[in-house]
């Protein structure tokens, strides 16, 4: 089985993209997009429309990228026929030939981190190329994942440095690592030498392992630093465009070969069509998509100059 | 609508037990409670056994319990039936008259966290009286489940201080808070004064707040001090038992009217029939939520004395 990192590695040369496209179903959007109207608490009807709008995004989108990230929030609102929504949602995507990451943010220790890996990272309905997970648990919620899903050539991507302004509440505040006489440390660089730590066993020939990380688009200068000290590390990074990161602060986070990373967005694209009321919202997704990889490219030519 | 610490206050004098039964129905257990075979990848199927389980053991520990937790991640390794079993037991668990807190340690920002409580702390098929919700994302993935769930009388379990060894690598690390110029706290009593913070809005009348904390059972000093610092917070305890967490370490985290906290036991109520083949396994399960009410009791009347 094709290591986890040579995978996305494969995935960004072959279409030349370095875009990942949130699948954020948010119902408004989805009945504004077909021109519907849905109650609040039909489920099976909002899974079905949600369902009619992802083909539509995923035909329109593919291509321009690589790798698409569906949202887990956005289904498991709506019970069982939207996690029926989200499994067709992988599955179509992955027939499609791109990797999936499934956003779920999942953390548990022991038999319940296991269930977790089980259920995304195995082969299972929901089956999925790579994971986000949260580290607050430490390795205990971080081997099991592994365990899993490194076998099987797919991965996880744990959160660092999330985009959101609060994620200085905990990332940010100053660690002691007394083992080493270190002070001053932010949290986000604690879990992010965990992060590489975690990776060293398994390297993809690419050079990447199969541990990824997080690291918002907001924080350019994070990304940069991060890109310095995880070398080994492919980051997933969120929050470009409307909240606020640019192409020319997401350069930062890739290497000389313009790998390492991926940049996702979500209702920048999938909902690009609220802006142009006489575009088909499916063509209007596929030309943001376009229009986010050349600006990357843009950017990572300008850099490399 | 009443507010949920009084909920919980009232679930816990009604019944005079501070046991939450952990509902983590790994499927070789089941199976073999069930006395049939099932293959690894026949959801359908799993999940039938699944709610047949769930059923019985709810009719046997009622008597035994105020709370029971369902824990997400067994139900989700099944797909979309797996989510009709979780979503059926919730509502039957409820309609028992027990306060269900669900096991899902969801966390995310902005709408996307607002979705996850729609999903959970709102009217829609999953509805549960509390979540678990990771903090690592900060305030920004807190506010959206308080603004969901505390009209709704329903309320957050945020991890504090987890119950596994590893929990240390992150939770344990010591921070700076430069702007108080005190050094030495770790990341985990930073997150249980932002528990604390969060929690300080909405208070009961029994006095605590809608926003509780994990913290394990495995770490009794660590709880005791937690006790003392967060004389608002419900706390939620995982790791009795097999974990290591005993009656007496656990009777630490009580206030003195023996409110503020329920201990969760797994596998050691719900699978206690694998040490005794002859026994029926709910009979078994009934008896050891007794036997573990009935120790609970005992260490906070001998701490009482």
């Amino acid at each position: 089985m094709e290591h986890f990192a040579d995978r996305m590695a494969a995935a960004v040369r072959r279409t030349q993209s370095r875009v990942c496209v949130g699948l954020d179903p948010a119902i408004d959007g989805v009945a504004h997009a077909l021109g519907t109207s849905l109650g609040a608490t039909d489920c099976e009807a909002a899974a079905q429309a949600i369902w009619e709008f992802n083909q539509r995004i995923l035909d329109a989108v593919q291509p321009y990228c690589g790798v698409v990230k569906p949202q887990s929030a956005f289904y498991e609102i709506w019970g069982p026929p939207g996690i029926e929504a989200l499994r067709k949602t992988i599955e179509r995507a992955r027939e499609m030939g791109l990797l999936c990451i499934l956003d779920a943010k999942r953390n548990d220790i022991a038999s319940t981190a296991a269930a977790y890996a089980e259920a995304y990272l195995a082969d299972g309905p929901m089956a999925s190329d790579a994971l986000t997970v949260n580290p607050y648990l430490g390795s205990d919620g971080i081997m099991p994942f592994l365990q899993v899903g490194r076998p099987r050539g797919r991965g996880i991507f744990v959160l660092v440095k999330t985009s959101n302004p609060s994620s200085v509440e905990v990332q940010d505040v100053r660690v002691h690592t007394p083992w080493r006489s270190i002070w001053g440390k932010a949290v986000y660089e604690r879990v992010a030498e965990l992060v590489e730590e975690w990776g060293r066993e398994s390297l993809g020939a690419c050079g990447y392992s199969d541990v990824g990380a997080v690291a918002g688009a907001t924080f350019p200068g994070e990304l940069a630093a991060l890109r310095e000290r995880l070398p080994r590390t492919w980051f997933l990074i969120p929050g470009y465009g409307r909240q606020g990161g640019s192409a020319t602060g997401v350069a930062l986070a890739f290497d000389r070969e313009g790998l390492g990373a991926v940049v996702n967005s979500s209702s920048g694209i999938t909902f690009a069509g609220q802006q142009y009321p006489d575009v088909d919202f499916a063509v209007a997704a596929g030309e943001a998509a376009c229009e986010m990889r050349d600006a990357i490219e843009s950017a990572l030519e300008a850099r490399a100059r």
